[in-house]
């Protein structure tokens, strides 16, 4: 099971390709960062394109994007939502399955906690793939993983040997080769 | 010049085409609506498809899309940030320019006062174009209506004869026929 995590932004959107066999493991990762001269459309366009690049070469089986809830302003929620949306059409248009999350389920998917904080999440993600990545790809990887941890174990997708409640615990059964 | 108005929404998107001769006239209208089954990555999908054939067959010189700055709550504004934001990809992959406009501009535009509320802007749009429109597609139309008498005198697209104000009070000055 190879699964994508994206994180959506208009300035720039991580992704990261984690594969499951079962133990998690990087595949690939990057940020799309749309060059800063472009315009509103420009950028949507340059995140479009870049991740339908990516499919493109990668064929993953699904993808995860976090759900937003918040935002510092409501001008700001929709340009994210403008960038969420152009990642989540070139998904629809390349045929992968989209799981959307929320952020309580990637903080507790790889912390234990839904109160986890920013730091600690990529300390786990770092951790569990065994490299630091870039803040958004990191974030990226933090959503593939709560697929492979909870959205697959829910049913959606996949069902692990571990059992069925998809909590941290049932990850840290698993082997880890 | 032919200016492709649109209102952006995830379960309706409106769309208007106003020609300016130097008169606004209304060529066509109509709602995009996803079909109830789908879900939000195949209603992004939809949304961009039908915006598409619009564009291939009605080929605009220019488009405008509202600004959004305030909504329900911070879920409604990232589906409705994507709607808007697959819309202007549409937009974009078609090489439409895309102009934005403030709310306040495209009452102030259609009615003479940016505090007008939203049956006074349909009244206004009503009796500029001859015809009662659906919701969405008339706050579409307004947006292509705040696109001729504001974004393009304001110089963006081009000037008109009356002069570069582009205040409600010059286009009441321009020729009716």
């Amino acid at each position: 099971m190879r699964i994508l995590g994206v994180d959506p932004g208009s300035r720039a959107a991580g992704w990261a390709l984690v594969t499951f066999a079962p133990a998690p493991a990087l595949e690939a990762a990057g940020v799309l960062r749309p060059p800063a001269g472009l315009d509103f459309a420009g950028r949507l366009r340059f995140l479009r394109d870049g991740l339908a690049a990516v499919l493109r070469e990668r064929r993953p089986d699904a993808a995860c994007v976090e759900r937003v809830f918040a935002g510092v302003n409501p001008q700001s929620l929709i340009t994210l939502g403008a960038a969420r949306g152009v990642l989540v059409l070139a998904l629809a248009e390349a045929g992968v399955p989209v799981a959307e999350v929320t952020p309580a389920e990637v903080k507790r998917a790889v912390t234990g906690t839904g109160a986890a904080g920013k730091e600690q999440v990529r300390r786990m993600v770092t951790a569990l793939l065994g490299r630091r990545l870039p803040f958004d790809a990191s974030d990226a990887a933090a959503a593939a993983l709560a697929h492979g941890f909870v959205v697959a174990p829910r049913g959606a997708v996949r069902r692990p040997p571990g059992g069925s409640s998809g909590a941290p615990r049932s990850w840290k059964r698993r082997p880890s080769g």
